[in-house]
Protein backbone atom coordinates (compact mmCIF):
# COMPACT_ATOMS: atom_id res chain seq x y z
CA UNK A 1 0.00 0.00 0.00
CA UNK A 2 1.17 3.63 -0.75
CA UNK A 3 2.34 5.66 1.93
CA UNK A 4 0.11 8.81 2.42
CA UNK A 5 1.61 12.42 2.78
CA UNK A 6 -0.92 15.08 3.99
CA UNK A 7 -0.25 18.66 1.36
CA UNK A 8 -1.30 21.68 3.18
CA UNK A 9 -2.46 25.02 0.89
CA UNK A 10 -1.81 27.98 2.13
CA UNK A 11 2.29 28.43 2.08
CA UNK A 12 3.03 25.43 0.91
CA UNK A 13 0.78 24.88 -3.12
CA UNK A 14 -0.37 28.33 -2.63
CA UNK A 15 2.19 31.89 -2.58
CA UNK A 16 -0.02 33.67 0.13
CA UNK A 17 2.18 35.49 1.13
CA UNK A 18 2.87 36.90 -2.28
CA UNK A 19 -0.78 36.86 -2.59
CA UNK A 20 -0.94 39.46 0.00
CA UNK A 21 1.74 41.40 -0.99
CA UNK A 22 0.05 41.72 -4.21
CA UNK A 23 -3.24 42.40 -2.87
CA UNK A 24 -2.35 45.26 -0.44
CA UNK A 25 -0.16 47.21 -3.14
CA UNK A 26 -2.94 47.28 -4.99
CA UNK A 27 -5.13 48.19 -2.25
CA UNK A 28 -2.83 50.49 -0.50
CA UNK A 29 -0.19 51.72 -3.24
CA UNK A 30 2.53 50.52 -1.17
CA UNK A 31 4.77 47.06 -2.02
CA UNK A 32 5.95 45.07 0.79
CA UNK A 33 9.53 43.10 0.84
CA UNK A 34 8.84 39.75 1.49
CA UNK A 35 12.20 39.96 3.55
CA UNK A 36 9.61 41.92 6.10
CA UNK A 37 7.36 38.58 6.79
CA UNK A 38 10.66 36.75 8.46
CA UNK A 39 10.09 35.79 11.80
CA UNK A 40 6.34 37.22 12.65
CA UNK A 41 3.29 36.12 11.89
CA UNK A 42 2.23 37.33 7.99
CA UNK A 43 -0.09 40.08 9.02
CA UNK A 44 2.29 41.87 11.32
CA UNK A 45 4.05 43.15 8.52
CA UNK A 46 1.27 45.31 6.74
CA UNK A 47 1.04 48.48 8.02
CA UNK A 48 -2.68 48.23 8.23
CA UNK A 49 -3.14 44.91 9.74
CA UNK A 50 -7.23 45.08 9.72
CA UNK A 51 -7.50 45.51 6.11
CA UNK A 52 -5.01 42.41 5.54
CA UNK A 53 -6.81 40.52 7.78
CA UNK A 54 -10.47 41.68 5.77
CA UNK A 55 -8.44 39.96 2.80
CA UNK A 56 -9.32 36.83 4.03
CA UNK A 57 -12.73 36.98 4.13
CA UNK A 58 -12.99 38.70 1.03
CA UNK A 59 -14.99 36.73 -1.70
CA UNK A 60 -12.19 35.87 -4.93
CA UNK A 61 -8.92 36.19 -2.25
CA UNK A 62 -8.63 32.35 -2.05
CA UNK A 63 -9.29 31.80 -5.33
CA UNK A 64 -7.15 34.03 -7.37
CA UNK A 65 -3.83 32.97 -5.20
CA UNK A 66 -0.77 32.07 -7.19
CA UNK A 67 0.65 28.68 -7.06
CA UNK A 68 3.83 28.41 -5.60
CA UNK A 69 7.13 27.72 -7.40
CA UNK A 70 7.60 24.30 -8.31
CA UNK A 71 4.31 22.96 -6.78
CA UNK A 72 2.92 21.97 -9.64
CA UNK A 73 6.16 19.51 -11.29
CA UNK A 74 6.88 18.25 -7.75
CA UNK A 75 2.90 17.13 -6.64
CA UNK A 76 3.66 15.12 -10.19
CA UNK A 77 5.95 13.01 -9.10
CA UNK A 78 4.44 12.83 -5.34
CA UNK A 79 0.88 11.96 -7.06
CA UNK A 80 2.54 8.81 -8.56
CA UNK A 81 4.79 7.45 -5.55
CA UNK A 82 2.22 8.82 -2.98
CA UNK A 83 -1.42 8.56 -1.89
CA UNK A 84 -1.46 12.66 -1.46
CA UNK A 85 -4.19 14.41 0.26
CA UNK A 86 -4.80 17.95 0.70
CA UNK A 87 -5.63 19.32 3.85
CA UNK A 88 -6.34 22.63 4.32
CA UNK A 89 -7.37 24.32 7.32
CA UNK A 90 -10.12 26.65 5.58
CA UNK A 91 -13.12 26.23 8.03
CA UNK A 92 -13.01 29.69 9.80
CA UNK A 93 -13.50 31.00 6.44
CA UNK A 94 -16.26 29.45 4.82
CA UNK A 95 -16.55 31.79 1.50
CA UNK A 96 -12.91 29.96 1.24
CA UNK A 97 -14.05 26.56 0.84
CA UNK A 98 -15.52 26.44 -2.67
CA UNK A 99 -12.65 28.56 -3.88
CA UNK A 100 -10.21 25.95 -2.65
CA UNK A 101 -11.77 23.24 -4.49
CA UNK A 102 -11.98 25.38 -7.48
CA UNK A 103 -8.37 26.83 -7.01
CA UNK A 104 -7.03 22.99 -6.88
CA UNK A 105 -9.35 21.43 -10.03
CA UNK A 106 -7.41 24.71 -12.01
CA UNK A 107 -3.64 23.86 -10.72
CA UNK A 108 -3.96 20.32 -9.56
CA UNK A 109 -6.61 19.01 -11.90
CA UNK A 110 -5.33 15.53 -11.15
CA UNK A 111 -6.01 15.25 -7.38
CA UNK A 112 -9.60 13.40 -6.82
CA UNK A 113 -12.17 14.84 -4.79
CA UNK A 114 -11.36 12.18 -2.29
CA UNK A 115 -8.17 13.35 -1.37
CA UNK A 116 -9.44 16.72 -0.47
CA UNK A 117 -9.97 17.93 3.11
CA UNK A 118 -11.28 20.58 4.16
CA UNK A 119 -11.05 21.24 8.10
CA UNK A 120 -10.54 23.61 11.29
CA UNK A 121 -7.89 21.82 13.83
CA UNK A 122 -5.88 19.09 12.02
CA UNK A 123 -5.34 17.08 15.10
CA UNK A 124 -7.47 14.15 13.82
CA UNK A 125 -6.01 14.02 10.50
CA UNK A 126 -3.82 10.72 10.15
CA UNK A 127 -1.22 10.32 7.28
CA UNK A 128 2.36 9.07 7.57
CA UNK A 129 3.86 12.74 6.64
CA UNK A 130 2.23 15.79 7.22
CA UNK A 131 4.46 18.73 4.65
CA UNK A 132 2.53 22.12 6.56
CA UNK A 133 3.85 26.08 7.57
CA UNK A 134 2.00 25.86 10.89
CA UNK A 135 3.90 24.36 13.95
CA UNK A 136 0.51 23.83 15.87
CA UNK A 137 -0.74 21.54 12.60
CA UNK A 138 2.92 19.77 12.86
CA UNK A 139 3.48 19.83 16.42
CA UNK A 140 0.08 17.31 17.41
CA UNK A 141 0.81 14.84 14.04
CA UNK A 142 1.75 11.11 14.85
CA UNK A 143 3.14 10.70 11.27
CA UNK A 144 6.20 12.65 10.45
CA UNK A 145 5.84 16.16 10.17
CA UNK A 146 7.91 18.45 8.10
CA UNK A 147 8.33 22.00 7.99
CA UNK A 148 7.72 24.06 4.85
CA UNK A 149 9.51 27.28 4.89
CA UNK A 150 7.40 30.67 5.40
CA UNK A 151 8.38 33.83 6.68
CA UNK A 152 6.43 33.49 9.89
CA UNK A 153 7.85 30.07 10.53
CA UNK A 154 11.87 30.97 10.47
CA UNK A 155 12.72 30.74 13.44
CA UNK A 156 11.54 27.29 14.45
CA UNK A 157 14.18 24.60 14.79
CA UNK A 158 12.19 21.77 16.01
CA UNK A 159 10.86 20.01 12.90
CA UNK A 160 12.56 18.75 9.95
CA UNK A 161 12.66 21.77 7.32
CA UNK A 162 11.76 21.76 3.85
CA UNK A 163 13.11 24.98 2.20
CA UNK A 164 10.80 24.67 -1.10
CA UNK A 165 9.58 22.06 -3.35
CA UNK A 166 13.02 20.87 -4.92
CA UNK A 167 13.76 19.89 -1.21
CA UNK A 168 10.69 18.35 -0.65
CA UNK A 169 11.27 16.44 -4.02
CA UNK A 170 14.96 15.39 -2.95
CA UNK A 171 13.54 14.51 0.45
CA UNK A 172 10.93 12.26 -0.90
CA UNK A 173 13.73 10.64 -3.10
CA UNK A 174 16.13 9.86 -0.79
CA UNK A 175 13.71 8.12 1.72
CA UNK B 1 -7.80 14.06 27.28
CA UNK B 2 -11.42 13.77 26.30
CA UNK B 3 -11.79 10.84 24.16
CA UNK B 4 -12.61 12.19 20.33
CA UNK B 5 -16.24 11.20 18.35
CA UNK B 6 -16.51 11.66 14.64
CA UNK B 7 -19.76 12.31 13.49
CA UNK B 8 -21.45 12.19 9.94
CA UNK B 9 -24.03 14.59 8.95
CA UNK B 10 -26.18 12.69 5.87
CA UNK B 11 -28.49 10.02 7.14
CA UNK B 12 -27.01 10.63 11.16
CA UNK B 13 -27.18 14.53 12.04
CA UNK B 14 -29.27 14.98 8.81
CA UNK B 15 -32.23 13.33 8.25
CA UNK B 16 -31.56 13.28 4.50
CA UNK B 17 -34.06 10.16 3.62
CA UNK B 18 -36.47 12.12 4.72
CA UNK B 19 -35.32 15.58 2.38
CA UNK B 20 -34.98 12.91 -0.89
CA UNK B 21 -38.91 12.04 -0.07
CA UNK B 22 -39.58 15.01 0.36
CA UNK B 23 -38.00 16.67 -2.83
CA UNK B 24 -39.44 13.94 -5.00
CA UNK B 25 -43.07 14.69 -3.78
CA UNK B 26 -42.69 18.71 -4.09
CA UNK B 27 -41.24 18.00 -7.56
CA UNK B 28 -43.23 14.45 -8.64
CA UNK B 29 -46.46 14.43 -6.69
CA UNK B 30 -45.63 10.58 -5.61
CA UNK B 31 -44.96 10.16 -2.11
CA UNK B 32 -42.35 7.14 -1.84
CA UNK B 33 -42.72 5.73 1.70
CA UNK B 34 -39.58 4.97 3.65
CA UNK B 35 -40.07 1.62 4.05
CA UNK B 36 -39.14 1.43 0.32
CA UNK B 37 -35.33 2.50 1.09
CA UNK B 38 -34.82 -0.39 3.25
CA UNK B 39 -32.16 -2.55 1.94
CA UNK B 40 -31.15 -0.49 -1.28
CA UNK B 41 -29.36 2.63 -2.26
CA UNK B 42 -31.78 5.29 -0.94
CA UNK B 43 -31.64 6.94 -4.68
CA UNK B 44 -33.17 3.36 -6.11
CA UNK B 45 -36.13 3.38 -4.24
CA UNK B 46 -37.15 6.49 -6.46
CA UNK B 47 -38.76 5.72 -10.13
CA UNK B 48 -37.27 8.83 -11.53
CA UNK B 49 -33.58 8.13 -9.77
CA UNK B 50 -31.52 10.77 -12.29
CA UNK B 51 -34.03 13.68 -10.55
CA UNK B 52 -32.61 12.63 -7.02
CA UNK B 53 -29.24 12.34 -8.03
CA UNK B 54 -29.58 15.82 -9.40
CA UNK B 55 -30.64 17.01 -5.75
CA UNK B 56 -27.41 16.34 -4.49
CA UNK B 57 -26.06 18.87 -7.64
CA UNK B 58 -28.91 21.57 -6.35
CA UNK B 59 -28.11 24.66 -4.59
CA UNK B 60 -30.44 24.85 -1.21
CA UNK B 61 -30.88 21.17 -0.70
CA UNK B 62 -27.85 20.07 2.04
CA UNK B 63 -29.01 23.97 3.43
CA UNK B 64 -32.91 23.15 3.81
CA UNK B 65 -32.76 19.73 4.47
CA UNK B 66 -34.32 18.35 8.00
CA UNK B 67 -32.37 17.47 11.20
CA UNK B 68 -32.63 13.77 12.39
CA UNK B 69 -35.08 13.02 15.28
CA UNK B 70 -33.14 13.53 18.87
CA UNK B 71 -29.86 14.43 17.55
CA UNK B 72 -29.94 18.06 18.67
CA UNK B 73 -30.56 16.93 22.44
CA UNK B 74 -27.61 14.08 22.60
CA UNK B 75 -25.17 15.85 21.01
CA UNK B 76 -25.88 18.15 23.62
CA UNK B 77 -24.22 15.88 25.83
CA UNK B 78 -21.75 14.56 23.69
CA UNK B 79 -20.53 17.99 23.01
CA UNK B 80 -20.08 17.89 27.10
CA UNK B 81 -18.42 14.83 27.76
CA UNK B 82 -16.41 14.43 24.65
CA UNK B 83 -14.13 16.15 22.16
CA UNK B 84 -16.79 15.94 19.05
CA UNK B 85 -15.95 16.65 15.61
CA UNK B 86 -18.23 16.64 12.44
CA UNK B 87 -16.99 14.69 9.34
CA UNK B 88 -18.85 14.59 6.20
CA UNK B 89 -17.97 13.64 3.08
CA UNK B 90 -19.03 16.62 1.20
CA UNK B 91 -16.00 16.95 -1.31
CA UNK B 92 -18.18 15.31 -4.48
CA UNK B 93 -20.62 18.19 -4.00
CA UNK B 94 -18.67 21.60 -3.90
CA UNK B 95 -21.77 23.15 -4.17
CA UNK B 96 -22.55 21.49 -0.66
CA UNK B 97 -19.52 23.32 1.13
CA UNK B 98 -20.81 26.62 2.10
CA UNK B 99 -24.22 25.49 2.88
CA UNK B 100 -23.03 22.62 5.54
CA UNK B 101 -21.54 24.76 7.61
CA UNK B 102 -24.23 27.04 7.84
CA UNK B 103 -26.62 24.34 8.53
CA UNK B 104 -24.65 23.23 11.46
CA UNK B 105 -24.58 26.76 12.66
CA UNK B 106 -28.32 26.78 12.66
CA UNK B 107 -28.69 23.78 14.28
CA UNK B 108 -25.83 23.30 16.35
CA UNK B 109 -24.15 26.45 16.73
CA UNK B 110 -22.21 25.15 19.80
CA UNK B 111 -19.96 23.22 17.39
CA UNK B 112 -16.34 25.36 16.66
CA UNK B 113 -15.61 25.94 13.18
CA UNK B 114 -12.05 23.92 14.54
CA UNK B 115 -14.06 21.01 14.84
CA UNK B 116 -15.54 20.42 11.47
CA UNK B 117 -13.93 18.29 8.93
CA UNK B 118 -15.57 18.07 5.38
CA UNK B 119 -13.42 15.75 3.02
CA UNK B 120 -14.02 13.00 0.28
CA UNK B 121 -12.70 9.59 1.52
CA UNK B 122 -12.85 9.44 5.62
CA UNK B 123 -9.90 7.02 6.00
CA UNK B 124 -7.08 9.22 7.00
CA UNK B 125 -9.52 10.83 9.69
CA UNK B 126 -8.63 9.24 13.43
CA UNK B 127 -10.68 9.34 16.00
CA UNK B 128 -11.69 7.03 19.17
CA UNK B 129 -15.31 6.85 17.65
CA UNK B 130 -17.04 6.91 14.15
CA UNK B 131 -20.83 7.29 14.07
CA UNK B 132 -21.73 6.78 10.50
CA UNK B 133 -24.32 5.08 8.10
CA UNK B 134 -21.54 4.00 5.73
CA UNK B 135 -19.76 0.84 5.69
CA UNK B 136 -17.14 2.14 3.27
CA UNK B 137 -16.61 5.00 5.81
CA UNK B 138 -16.61 2.23 8.97
CA UNK B 139 -14.93 -0.32 7.20
CA UNK B 140 -11.41 1.37 7.35
CA UNK B 141 -11.63 2.86 10.71
CA UNK B 142 -9.18 2.73 13.24
CA UNK B 143 -11.29 3.52 16.76
CA UNK B 144 -14.90 1.95 17.49
CA UNK B 145 -16.84 2.39 14.40
CA UNK B 146 -20.92 2.75 15.11
CA UNK B 147 -23.10 2.06 12.59
CA UNK B 148 -26.12 4.63 12.47
CA UNK B 149 -29.27 3.12 11.42
CA UNK B 150 -30.31 4.19 7.74
CA UNK B 151 -32.64 2.26 5.09
CA UNK B 152 -29.56 1.66 2.46
CA UNK B 153 -27.50 -0.16 5.29
CA UNK B 154 -30.24 -2.21 6.96
CA UNK B 155 -28.79 -5.63 5.58
CA UNK B 156 -25.04 -5.33 7.07
CA UNK B 157 -24.35 -7.16 10.64
CA UNK B 158 -20.75 -6.52 10.94
CA UNK B 159 -20.53 -3.15 13.49
CA UNK B 160 -21.85 -2.51 16.43
CA UNK B 161 -25.13 -1.15 15.19
CA UNK B 162 -26.99 2.46 16.90
CA UNK B 163 -30.62 2.60 15.63
CA UNK B 164 -31.66 6.40 16.61
CA UNK B 165 -29.98 9.09 18.76
CA UNK B 166 -31.53 7.53 22.15
CA UNK B 167 -29.14 4.10 21.19
CA UNK B 168 -26.62 6.77 20.78
CA UNK B 169 -27.06 7.93 23.97
CA UNK B 170 -27.60 4.93 25.92
CA UNK B 171 -24.23 3.16 24.23
CA UNK B 172 -21.91 6.58 25.40
CA UNK B 173 -23.74 6.74 28.85
CA UNK B 174 -23.01 2.58 29.43
CA UNK B 175 -19.33 2.77 28.22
Amino acid sequence: MKKTIAVDMDNVLVDIEQHFIDWYEKDFGVRISKDKLIGIPEIEAFPNQEAVKQFLYTPGFFRSAPVMEGAIAAMDFLLNKFEVYIVSAAMEFPQSLSEKVEWLNEYFPSIHWKNIVLCGDKSIIHCDYLIDDYIKNLDPFKGQPLLFSAGHNANHTHHKRLNNWNEVLDYFNSI
